[in-house]
């Protein structure tokens, strides 16, 4: 007997998220950073919505937001679909709100079919996303204890903000989740580029999640009088600088793939229109899916930095701060989510994700598949982040199709 | 009859410096600031030294010590050597004091062999030069009142110290002086650049201070994720602005010449390493002899910037923030001071000033001359700033026949 495919509803969606996009509304964007009192509302109301899907609501002590849905088979580990619904400080609509209500729609669709999973079903939304994956990095075991301490964007340390949300700094180990009860993890989210716009494709299905090498750069010179040192006799620390931006961008796009470089902070010193750089301090940033590629990158940087700074008598140096290496998606789930979207008829394209997830957490303890929706302009991280209400619709259905595949 | 030709006393010379040098002297280099109680120490030393070269000794409402030699002519206006004794923050023994202490040596060596010039002779040295010509532009005209009430590196504001120092601040209109009473003014500097050093030549002819145009330039662009936004979608403040401090390297030196291009400021923001830099605040400045020179450089690298704009859709702003026109020094003094050196068998050579002094202000009101003297490696405004015993005692004989030939 043929049934009618399930599908999600589009409409109860987009109010959702009409209804969450109000809860930390500013003028300069929305302010629903976490531990704040709208971040606390954003919870509250999500809980109502997970209580209307049918879920049976938790907060781990870690101040994570769990819905589950109990499958008919009981041994086995649960499929897990997490987002988040914290934004960063003068942040936009979408960032987080599209994976968690989606998330949540799916299961409000379940539930009103009175369909049920084999495997259990949960919806997580997890805590302080933006602020550094803390929600999903307590579930993985990443966290370390010394950041109980750190203070957040709210003003709050870790430490204070997990109590504020109603989770236990002293049982965090409680929250911590192993391959034993985590069958899969699936994450919707707006892309935050504009790749997948720009090819004209309504699904993303991210191959990973770029890997992430930083270095601090120093140039070193000689500080001297502007007016009284010939241009020969400089050993001006801005210029080399200056190539070296250039060479990063000239190195980073000579050849084709979606790896990126940026030099995103840069400042010289002493800083005075009247006085040679003497010194500039600046951060290099590579991104890609292969760390290998991040490390030839940075060799060839740093050689032609090497050779830039004999020109002129300056020297480079630099300092690894940062050294997150990629987390691929799994290829099972990847061509799931392509089936998934075939059936519904939408064009889709493999991407890397170039920013961080949760997903990526939850890869330490099971396979994972991320779905992205396209973010108009690619604009993100503001009030003027945007998505397509019929994008959100598909990226649900698709997370839904994929949901069913992983469970079948 | 043929006399003896005057020459100063390089030991008694020296031996000055070395005790001038000592008062305000700290582990991080000579701290005698406007203001600062070393200063008023080193200026009661100076006045001993200047009482022992028989000068009639004032201070005028300015606070400049004025030592006064009177000349066989009471009609003529005087002849002024002039120079600062005050230093920068963590400065150096000679950016001053081999002026000051020529001047009054110059004096010593009139007095010890009973000659006496024509016009009357003085030695002035001006009150904080360093914090901006201040003592000089007391006496020029050009300082305004609301200066007054600007604090000074000592933390003192310039009324403070212009009465710590025993000037009167409410008859300042008093130390104005014009070219009824000033027929020429002579300094003597450290050169604070290494162009002598590097012609080996032992004497400088400053052509004139030169010009300096100064502006702030902001660039605009985009930020944006550094992660998801890729390459050829960027907007990218900060490459622009590399490639804006490149072109002013190339556009500078692109002609021959003594002009000098410097971007000293640059600061990318927002300035994390995971966004593109959105905007980027630097300043450019151009110095030269010829005004509109600086300005055809100006206009030059305006347009480049353009260029590099549309390169990647950002956009460059340029505010003029400093417009000071070049101050010629006077031609008759010049070949007056290159006699003086040919007359000691030493090597000269023309050169402009890159860096302000108090002969710029003096020059409002009077013909001046500017000798310099060999910098060490062009180091200046710095505890390692050297300039050799012979090259100072050289200058000092410079500097008093250029004086015996301005008298006649």
């Amino acid at each position: 007997m043929q049934t009618q495919p399930l599908r999600i509803d589009g409409v109860r969606l987009l109010r959702n998220l009409f209804d969450l996009a109000r809860v930390g509304k500013t003028p300069d964007g929305t302010n629903r950073i976490a531990y704040s009192d709208a971040d606390r509302e954003g919870r509250s109301l999500a809980m109502e919505l997970m209580a209307a899907a049918g879920l049976d609501i938790r907060v781990d002590t870690a101040a994570n937001i769990i819905g589950r849905r109990v499958g008919t088979d009981p041994t086995l580990p649960a499929i897990v679909i997490g987002s988040h619904i914290d934004s960063v400080p003068n942040g936009g609509d979408y960032d987080g709100p599209v994976g968690s209500l989606s998330g949540i729609e799916v299961a409000h669709t379940l539930h009103e079919h009175g369909y049920t999973t084999r495997h259990p079903f949960e919806v997580v939304l997890f805590q302080n996303e933006e602020g550094g994956l803390f929600g999903s990095r307590l579930v993985s075991g990443a966290f370390e204890d010394r950041e109980l301490d750190l203070v957040s964007n709210s003003g709050k340390t870790i430490r204070e903000g997990i109590t504020f949300l109603h989770g236990d700094p002293d049982r965090l180990d409680e929250a911590w989740r192993t391959r034993a009860d985590v069958s899969a993890y699936l994450e919707l989210h707006v892309e935050q580029g504009a790749v997948l716009e720009q090819a004209n494709a309504s699904i993303g299905i991210v191959e990973g999640i770029v890997g992430i090498g930083c270095w601090k750069v120093v140039v070193d010179g000689a500080a001297n009088h502007a007016g009284t040192t010939p241009m020969t006799q400089r050993r001006d620390a801005l210029l080399a600088a200056a190539r070296f931006v250039e060479a990063v961008n000239r190195i980073v796009t000579a050849e084709p793939g979606h790896h990126v470089g940026t030099v995103g902070c840069l400042e010289a010193f002493p800083g005075a229109p009247n006085v040679i750089p003497g010194r500039v301090e600046a951060c290099l940033e590579l991104r890609d899916l292969d760390w290998q590629h991040i490390v030839a990158l940075y060799e060839r940087i740093a050689r032609e930095s090497g050779r830039i700074g004999n020109e002129n008598q300056t020297s480079f140096t630099f300092k690894k701060t940062v050294a997150n290496q990629p987390v691929p998606t799994d290829p099972r789930i990847r061509s799931m989510i392509a089936a998934a979207a075939q059936e519904l008829g939408l064009t889709h394209r493999s991407l890397p994700s170039g920013a961080g997830h949760d997903a990526q957490e939850m890869a330490r303890i099971a396979p994972v598949g991320m779905i992205f929706v396209p973010s108009a302009g690619g604009i993100s991280h503001s009030p003027r982040e945007f998505s397509r209400p019929e994008d959100i619709e598909r990226g649900a259905n698709v997370l839904l199709g994929t949901l069913l595949r992983l469970d079948s």
